[in-house]
């Protein structure tokens, strides 16, 4: 958060400013007196008497009044300087413009540390540096230096690259798209995503947010922030370095499957942010999220002069599950018929035809009334520009009917200058192509459903950490009983058994765990162990055991002789046919989450695994369960067996829980867990827990 | 094919002209003055003594001289009449713009048939109905009522929407895209895409071939033009339509799973089409084709003065296998030096930062020359409006240097209209983001890939038809050992196997395999036979078979009560760890094409199959073995067998052959098929043939 003085300043200085019109130290003193900042400037220059009719001073700590805000634009090796007068003066927030600092290497880092040093010491709240500014209309702030003042309107911005900055201004200021507040983060040394969202939150003119992120700078307290702002506003987000490799090398298997973006994904859904996959689309959605209501259901009604684009149009719309064709009912069809040419078929796509006339878009629009409840949540006009078309009058029709439903595709190009015009003034979002506008409708009735869900929150028994705490007693290396005791606490039931080296070592586990056993050959590299003989099911006795013991192991090495065996395990029997794994992960960005998938090539070659961050509820991990493709061998899949999931699902929101409760637990990796016939429900063969090396000992 | 008259007719006759101007009949007239077409033109009008200064006739049997083209707007009813005028007066074609046929239901449909008779009998090729007309810059023709007249340039275009057609035309007419010839076809009751397609393969004028289709007329045809034209040409196509469900209930299994979609995706995909898949696409990629050269490889060098859009740009390229980052070389570098500011890192992307003026850009580009061969194939230069950016010298300078390298990238709005038309002026493609931009250009490297690539034909041992033809000696019914040559002919090899209904019948049927055999229970609802015990390896003779049968049988039914069980199939016992399925089906478009896949969940529930169409070499059958995820489990995935797939890429290019050969077979499944470990090839256990029902008999 940042306070009251940040976007509403009562007075400013602008340290580095300039009398020369081509430099951003001139901009920065216009572009707050064009702005008719209501609040007092101070330009801040050692050799100007005046710049634009303000008097200078040497210094800020000249000034006799307090300030409230620095803008500072000196060269990278004079910022420390001057904000040691700024932290003389008691200035609270000061927005560092200036460049060269991290982004050019090793000498502005420096400088860079030296600034944050300094910031922290003087207890002054930095934005940047290496930023745009800030902008904020509805202050009538232009503490920037932009080109463009935006209009004072609805979306809040936040960015982290100035360049994208103003591309988003130039393209709203043609779009009639206006900002609330307008914030460039530059290189976010102090102040980041989560102090401005948070303003946001409860920013009653600010009622969608658009940001653009190259990195997220604590994502525990982003995705925080971020569940809170998506249930109160849409939240846009384009995050952009996604290609960058820079991943820990993984220990646990199955978790080192989920990468980076994978993790990010998933943290973004769960948080309800509306991702843009370009900056394209991000300006689409802002259109769209700014000028449209959230929608009651997903019923698109689609509008057009003509055939082709309808066929576009509908193709589009059947690939998205978040879109239903709207129907009409009685009455609006026999309306329609009224009132439509009788070329026109009465259906959806509604093709009004090349002779399509402003009176009968006004029809349309109107017709639907008779329908009363009936309506269509979406709209999808679409025009081109054929013999006869009258494209203005169509654009002023649905410009005075506007209905906060609507989006308009004007397919062609210089023909559409005009009703582009129109339509803008009137704020109607307009798009060149279907299938852009039928894909930001789509996200806006997936946000919508999003909105109407109600959040679950599960409570864990307490009492449970406790048990556990005492398990795990400190130690970073558990015994297997031990970790059977963990395990079960969390919901995760272990089979007893035993790796051993010999038929002696074996009997010995298989009298203590109870006939009938199992016996597998233990080793990374043999996949096919059933095929192979490298397992032995239902053995009931110590003669049986003894005299498949070698039998196994020499099956093994015959199939696979180049594989690492590291001995044979004794296993309770438990029949089953399918076996899955679940593990947990630590991501370095949004923390601990969870992984569930079918094991061996299910995971590794098809990628078929779900994550979830933790914690996950019961619910969640049922869903998870469930989203799999190869779930279907869960559920009967060709006559196969159904398993009763409940107890898998409660053993990974178990697993999420332990993760949450015990930070020093870095990767779990449970794998395979035999699922039960008999709905006992499930059993795990083997587990590794992995503590954080830096918290051991 | 369409002659020289069409497109270069020496004189027209405008049946159903008028001299009210807002009629389509006017539009016509005037737009083949205004196009300064260079023939005769000939108004047909009952009423009018002169249109536009030209005299009608009542009827095109009036005109004294011969007519080329006839191009009709009448009433829907009265062009079956003036269709037989035009016969009587013998001319070759008529453009039908009239709407009101089999576009507006069964009415309209009876008019089009009997339109289509007419034409036939006189033996007038037609174009239409409803459609737009056809406009050749090129011959000045403007035979249309379109609102723009086209710049004549090199892309030819043929669309089957009237409305895309205006679309194009005015979106043409704002980016200065040109045309060689465009045609709407409308209803396409005799001349269809594969007629202009043909013609576009050796037309000098036409360097890049756009196309909008909604459906197919003849698959087979279009695709060995399309493969024709791609080979001398980009041949970039928007194909619509493609969520309707229409597709045939599909008898076998396997070949059921390459629904319609997938099946033209791969049509595609082999002929060289460049698939766009939207509106906006399908004008990006015709920007860039039509403007950039053809690349030598797929490097590409990203210039900016933003920081932002570099990293969209690099997550993009990275996305993009079809490109790969350009690296200067060392005297590149040095130059580059010597000519940026010292601010400026060289490396790709190359940022040139906010304060980038044209000069940069033009020793950038400049600099590149110091390289010699080692250059870039491709540039994108993406300039953001920031507070000095001299937009219009950048414009101007890239102007200047043109390559036909180069696309440009303006992010934002206002501040770029000029730059805009300058660069469009200079024919240099624009774009408003960076991902669109980066998208084409992969499009344009992976076709020139495409174009440098040989083609591979690979001819069949003659006689195999011959033998194969015996086998089937005209009978749709084959028996198991005729089914086992068929195959074997065309390369499958089918192992010995009986479908046996008790112990007696096993064991007269395994002695005449020869044993070893397996027993394994034939049911189209088991499916993990091994773990259930419904199949058992190894039997060595009468009486251990005898011991096991039933059993077999048993545990079927046991753990799968409600299968339904054919009986138990005894096969030759081949050592495998791994199944496949492959399977041909002729699509009602496309036709044949093959299927391969790893049998059961890895085809159903994870689609991880490859098609090809037929027929199909043993190299692209090779490539399509290892194109399938679970190629990793023929591969020595996990210390498994690597199996040799060259058997297996023999007997998918031979059932192609065979699909080929063979037009009365509709559909064969083919699955299991066993790899054999001792490299002696493959073993199908299973084959389906199902013939075509309407040639039975």
């Amino acid at each position: 958060m940042v306070g009251r003085d940040f976007f509403k300043p009562r007075s400013i200085a602008v340290i580095g400013a300039s009398a020369k019109p081509n430099k951003i130290g001139f901009s920065l003193v216009k572009n707050l007196l064009d702005g008719r900042f209501v609040g007092k400037i101070y330009p801040i220059n050692l050799n100007e008497e005046n710049i634009l009719g303000l008097k200078c001073h040497a210094s800020v700590r000249d000034i006799p009044t307090s300030i409230d805000l620095a803008i500072i634009v000196v060269p990278a090796v004079s910022v420390g300087d001057v904000l040691r007068d700024c932290g003389h003066k008691k200035i609270k927030y000061a927005i560092i413009i200036s460049a060269g600092f991290a982004e050019v290497g090793r000498t502005g880092s420096l400088l860079q540390d030296e600034v944050s040093k300094t910031a922290d010491k003087f207890g002054i709240r930095i934005l940047g540096p290496n930023c745009l500014g800030v902008i904020s209309p509805i202050n009538r702030l232009n503490a920037s230096f932009s080109l463009n003042m935006p209009e004072k309107k609805n979306v809040g911005v936040i960015s982290q690259s100035g360049a994208t900055c103003t591309a988003i201004l130039d393209w709203a200021n043609k779009k009639g798209i206006g900002f609330s507040h307008f914030v460039s983060m530059g290189n976010k040394i102090d102040l980041n995503e989560n102090d401005f969202l948070s303003n946001f939150i409860n920013d009653a003119q600010t009622e969608v947010v658009l940001s653009y992120l190259e990195s997220i700078s604590d994502g525990p307290a982003f995705l925080k922030i971020a569940k809170k702002l998506s249930r109160e506003k849409p939240f846009i987000l384009l995050k952009s370095g996604v290609s960058k490799k820079g991943q820990e090398a993984a220990k646990s298997h199955t978790a080192a499957l989920a990468a980076d973006n994978i993790v990010m994904s998933e943290a973004f859904y769960e948080s309800g942010i509306i991702r843009a996959e370009s900056l394209g689309e991000m300006f689409e959605l802002s259109m769209v999220f700014s000028e449209l209501k959230l929608t009651k259901s997903n019923k698109i009604l689609v509008v057009t002069n003509a055939g082709g684009p309808a066929v576009m149009a509908t193709d589009a719309i059947a690939e998205q599950s978040d879109l239903d064709f709207f129907v009409f009912s009685g009455e609006q069809k026999e309306t329609l018929k009224k009132r439509l040419p009788s070329r026109v078929s009465v259906s959806n796509p509604l093709d009004l035809q090349g002779d399509a006339t402003s009176e009968d878009v006004l029809a349309v629009i109107q017709s639907l009334r008779a329908g009363k409840n009936n309506q269509p949540d979406l709209k999808l006009i679409m025009i081109t520009p054929q013999a006869n078309t009258d494209i203005e009058n169509i654009a002023r029709v649905i410009s005075e009917e506007k209905d906060n439903k609507t989006v308009v595709v004007l397919l062609g190009g210089k023909s559409f200058d005009e009703a582009n015009r129109v339509l803008a003034e009137a704020e109607i979002p307009t798009f060149s192509y279907p299938e852009s506008a039928v894909s930001a409708l789509a996200s806006l009735a997936k946000y919508s459903a999003f909105r109407r869900k109600k959040e679950n929150v599960e409570n864990f028994t307490l009492g449970i950490k406790k048990a556990a705490e005492k398990v795990i007693n400190n130690r970073h290396e558990l015994s297997d009983s031990d970790l059977a005791k963990l395990l079960a606490s969390y919901r995760i039931p272990m089979a007893d058994s035993k790796l051993t080296h010999n038929s002696k070592e074996a009997i010995e586990a298989a009298n203590k765990i109870g006939y009938p056993v199992v016996l597998k050959v233990t080793s990374p590299d043999i996949l096919h162990k059933t095929e192979v003989g490298a397992i032995k099911l239902g053995i009931a006795n110590d003669q049986e055991l003894e005299a498949v013991y070698d039998k196994v192991l020499l099956n093994a090495k015959k199939h696979y002789p180049e594989a690492n065996i590291l001995g044979v395990t004794v296993y309770k029997m438990v029949h089953t046919t399918v076996e899955v794994a679940i593990g947990a992960k630590r991501d370095p960005v949004f923390g601990p989450f969870v992984m569930f998938g079918l094991g061996g090539i299910y995971i590794e070659i098809f990628k078929d695994f779900e994550i979830r961050l933790a914690p996950t509820s019961i619910e969640e991990a049922t869903q998870m369960i469930k989203s799999i493709k190869s779930y279907a061998l869960l559920n009967g899949y060709r006559n196969g067996e159904k398993f009763d999931i409940e107890p898998l699902a409660r053993a990974v929101s178990g697993l999420s829980k332990m993760m949450i409760d015990f930070p020093e637990i870095s990767e779990v990796d449970i794998n395979p867990i035999h699922l039960s016939e008999n709905k006992d429900g499930i059993l795990a063969l083997d587990a590794k827990v992995i503590f954080n090396q830096a918290n051991n000992g």
